[in-house]
Order: structure tokens, then sequence, then C-alpha cells
């Protein structure tokens, strides 16, 4: 399979992700009072928003990484999948934090679980770019060598702030919830985005 | 990021955020009168008609904008990525406002819910094309300095005009359906459309 | 926008329609004699089976049709949008007519409403046809003239042909579904299919 | 319609068929003790885990057999939307074994079902094969003949091994769901994979 292939691939799957998101916030049965209502779901239209952020920033790093690998093959087409597994499943913990968070009911093991799940998600992106840059494996050979040191770093770390994410959680939900949007924001102007504007653009 | 690849990601998101609105449509509870529980749904089947209508523009649209750009940057793949989140968002009060209007209850309210997400997507149209327009910079050379001008202003009047459906849909929640209806249907025959013709055909 | 554009789009709008359909199938509630459960809604599998048929064959239709114009023009887009708005639609009756079948109640008239929809694509279809064709308006030069007048009749007849399953629905609801699809494989090999291996391959 | 197309629609069928799968784990009910809840929706993560294994590799094996074929023709065509058929078929028996699990009724019942669909997709497969490689209608002339022999073996021995699932699945519907899961791990790594390499890329 050619790069060219797992990145259309790649890129349905995160549309088709980021678009589900909305299915999470659930319709409100009071109609009678149906601003109230709306207003009382601020917290699911919040957990859309951070998601929605996380996937869509992650599409652009897609492309930021897969922009630096000359070519793939067979393990890093599973990694992908692997990868792609723990961001199509992100709705569904999105949808559990939104409601616990309006019902004022296990908001905190909510907030863990979200941060579980986008932990998981660090350690896949962690182990395709190990994979396909130890030893410069499929690496572009262009990509600086520091600058390969420099990501691995960033990389490791990552999976380690996640981590650090399920200790927010464990201590106020809101804050947690709060933490992943600003990590989202984070990279997307992370010196790994900008990577892209120095060497595939 | 290449814009052909950003164009294809969008029009998946698009594609996907138009065919979820079916979802919207409620089934029927009684199977017993089920002609007559049709029939009601019509409101439902009414804001699925509308919002396929304003997003299925809103693609067109989207194809002549990005037409008019040379080149895209990473401040507009995220400016992008805002847009698309307002327009994902559609089926969620697309939903409520087929289901306010069914009921006979929140009207009013859903017709408010459903302007404020549409002023929210003018909005971000405005700030997509301002962006890319200003100092012509991402502009088609190609591109008439009066006709930005033109566009700038029409933009600009689109956020005033989906601001007053507000309005309206506080006074009579049918006609602000009918409103957004044939506010699609300008932006399927105005000025702004018909550049495409002129320019990127 | 190029005609590759429309088909892609197109392409999307089809390939979610036809996943969405599975979501109609219910989940049944008697886990205790699942078995049992299952069987029962064989209405169900029956009815994603002909509308997947249906919207199966109606890509590949998709494709003769626009492979037979030369290039599309801005109506021609919206028409088309006319035809995905009813193809996109196609999962609600579909989950209706199931639902209805397995409950024995409401059948007709979910069969009369299945073979409506049905017939108001059929319309959008004739239109896309007759707007493209007429005065062989978008028509590649190399089809044949007879050729067109053929198709024209056969487009004005589907028409017909799908009101006349409103009228099988109203005595037989099993007889509509099974009508259904047979004129979905009836249409996959009919001579206006086999122009595809002729002209376009 | 050339192979592309046909790929780039299936593709387009496999993201979504794949994404949807999150939609199979239910909210829980009980927020009050959610931590609880969660940890006793694991078939329901199993489940989801073991059908998006399945359907990300057999992905890769779509591209794989495709790969082998020269060309396509309409009968090719129709034979892929019975594959589609049946792969866009697993949420629905994905959902119901999870939901089987975790309320420890009709676990028999459902793992049955699951591996019904699983045949019925294998056979769908062995068809897809049999008609492209048959006197070797559409088979790439480079592809060597003993191993047109050897993949037609498989093929055939696949839905057997497949239709082995259900008599497991009578047995024991955890050891039904893992032997699911090692079939997808053996697909990822069997002689038919391996062509990948060797002939195709």
């Amino acid at each position: 399979m050619g790069k060219a292939r797992l990145e259309a691939f790649s890129d349905g799957v995160f549309a088709i992700a980021i678009t589900l998101l909305v299915l999470t916030i659930p319709t409100p049965d009071d109609f009678h009072r149906l601003g109230h209502a709306l207003v009382q779901q601020w917290p699911a239209y919040a957990a859309y928003l951070v998601s929605f952020t996380v996937i869509g920033i992650m599409w652009v790093n897609h492309h930021t990484v897969l922009g630096h690998f000359a070519r793939v093959d067979r393990n890093l087409v599973y990694l992908n999948l692997v990868l792609l597994a723990t961001i199509v499943f992100v709705p569904y913990p999105t949808g559990i934090f939104g409601e616990a968070l309006q019902r004022g009911e296990g908001e905190r093991v909510a907030a863990v679980f979200y941060s579980l799940v986008m932990t998981v998600n660090a350690l896949a992106w962690a182990a395709l770019w190990l994979y396909g840059s130890t030893r410069r494996r499929l690496l572009n050979p262009a990509f600086p060598e520091d600058q390969r040191r420099t990501a691995t770093v960033l990389f490791t770390m990552g999976t380690l702030i996640y981590a650090g994410t399920i200790v927010v959680g464990l201590v106020n939900a809101y804050a947690c919830l709060a933490v992943h949007g600003a990590l989202a924001v984070y990279y997307a102007l992370d010196p790994l985005s900008r990577w892209v504007s120095r060497f595939t653009v």
C-alpha cells in the first residue's frame, strides 16, 4: 500500500470520527423549558468542542508526521490502524464526559476515563513515531538528525503529560477538560507542528 | 498541507454532516396510525430539507472561496477547522428545531438556537474570507481587487443577516425556518456564487 | 467545480448513506430468547438488503450517467444535490419499513411511504438526465443520438414504474418490498447500465 | 468504472463502517457508580476491538487482492458490493455480541450470530477471488500461477474456518470472540498478506 492511500484512508476516518462527535450531545427531554435545558447542556458542548479540537489538530499533525516519512511499510500500516482505533473511540468518552458533567454525577471518573483514552492515544502516536524514526527506518533523508531526537523526546514526554491529565481528572473534572483543550491548542502551536512549514510544505 | 488535501478533508466532513442529518428525524412511536404519525412529522422533514440545502450550498461555496485562494497556510487550516466545527454541529440544532415544531413546545427557543448556530457559522465564513483576502494574503493574483471589496462587504453583511434571523426566531419559528431556507437559496444564486463561473471554472 | 470533484463528493455521500443503513436495524430487547428475537427481525434485514442493493446500484449508475456528460455546470451541481438529498433520506423509510413489517402494524403505510421516497428519487434522476441531455447540453459528443432518446424514454418510464410501486404498497407490503428489490436488480442489468461497457469503459 | 474508483469507494465504506463501530458501545445508565459501570462494559470494548481489527485488516487485504487484478469488470463491481454489504453489517452483530456478554444473557446465540455474519463475509471474499482469478480472468499477468492455486485453497479454507467459529460459538462465547480476534491477526500475518510486499508494492 502506498503512502497516499494510507493518508486518504486515515483522512476519511478522521473526518468521520470528528463528525460523529455531534451525536454525543443528547437531545434535551424538556421542550417546555427548552432554553433552560439547552443552557444546562453546556458541558456537552464544551466536551464536543474539546474533542473536535483534539481530533482536528491530530489530523493536521498526522499529515506532519507522515510528511516526514519517505515511505510506509506493513508494520506502519498496522501501527496506524492502532492509532486510528484510539481516535475513532474518542466520541465514546466524550459523550460520557459531557453527560457526567451535566448530571453532576461521576464527573471525576469520566475525566479519568477520558484522560486514559487520551494517554493510550499518546502511546499510539509515540509508537508510530518511534517505529518510523528509529534508526531513521522510514524517515525522509532530508529530515535533520537533531530534529529527530527532539521529536522523540517530545513524543515520549507527550505520553507522560497525558498520563498527568489522569491525575488532574482525579482532582477536578472541569480542570481536566480545560487541560485537554489547552494541550490540543499547544499541539497546534508546538515545535513539532512548526516543522511542517519548514520541511514538508 | 496542500490545498487539495484541505479540500478533500473538508469535502469528506461536508459529505458526512449532510448524511447524518437523516438521523435527526425520529422514528414514529405509533405504528398503529403510522400514516398520521408520518404526516405529523412534517416539521422534521422541513428542518431536514432546509439544513440539507444549507450544508449542500455551503459545500459549493466552500469550493468557490478556496478556488480564489492561490495557496493555504497553517492559520487558514485552523480557521477552516473552526468553520467545519460549526457545520458538523448543524444536525444537532436541526433535530431540536424539527422536534420542537412537531411537539408545539419550545419552537421559538429552537428557532433562536438554530439561528445562533448559523450566525456563528457566518462569522466563521467571514473570518476565513477576511484572513485569506486581507492585503490579498492568500488570494489568487488574477482575482480582481474590486471583487475582493465586494466580497468582504457581502461576508460582513452575511453575519448581520444571520444575526437578524435570531430576531425572526424570537417572533415566529416557522417564518424563521423559511427564512433560513430562502437564505440558502439566495447564497446559491448570489454574486459570490456567480464568481465561480467567471474565475475558477 | 470540476466533474471529478462532483463525483468524489457524490461517492462520499453514497458510501455514507449505504453504511448508515445498518443503524436502521434495531437491537433486540429480549436477550433471554435472543435467537428467537433475531429471527423475528428478518424484515429489518430484508429492508436493509433491499436498500443496500438500491443505493449500491444507484452508485454504479451515477457513474454511468455522469460518464456520458462531457462536463458539469452549476445547475447540474444543484440537481445532483437534490438527487443526493433523496438518497441520503433512504435510511429513514427503510427503518420504518423494517419495523412496520416486524410489528405487523402499519405495513402498507410504510410500503407506500418507501415507494413515495423512491418515486421522488426517480424524478430526481429523470431531472438530472433531462437537464444534461436535452439538446445534448452536457452530453459527450460521442454519445449516440438514438441512445439519448432511448435513455430519455427509460428515465421517464422509471418514474412511472416507481409510481406504480405505490399502488403495490397499497395492496401488499411484502410484495412491494420484493418489487423494489427486483427493480434494483433490473437496473443493474438493464440497457442503461450496459452502456457503461460500450461507451465509458 | 475504473479500478481506482472502485477502490476509493470501498475505502470510504471501510472507513465509515470501522468508525460506526464506536456507536455499538452503549452509554452506561448508572452515573452514580460510573467507574463500576465502565468496567462492567469490558465485553463491549472487547467486541469493538475485535471488530475494529477485523475490518481494519480486511481493508488492508482488500488492497492486496485488488492489487493482483489488472482490471475490474461489472460483475466484480457487484461482487464487491456484496462483500461491502457484509462488512457494513458488522457493527450490528458486534453491538449484540458486546451487549449479550455484558448482560450474561444470550451469549452463545450472539456468538453464533457474529460467526454466521463472518462466514457469509468469508464466502463473499471467496466469491470475489474465485470470480477474478478463475482462468486468470482479471488477474495481473505477472501474478504467478502457483500462487493463484495457493490463494484459491486459502480462500476456500477460510470459509470453512469461519464456519468452524460457529461451532466454537455454540460451546463458549468468550472463546469464540477470542478466536475471531486471533483469526484477524492471522490474516494480518498469513501468506496471502505477505504477497503484498512481493508483488504489489
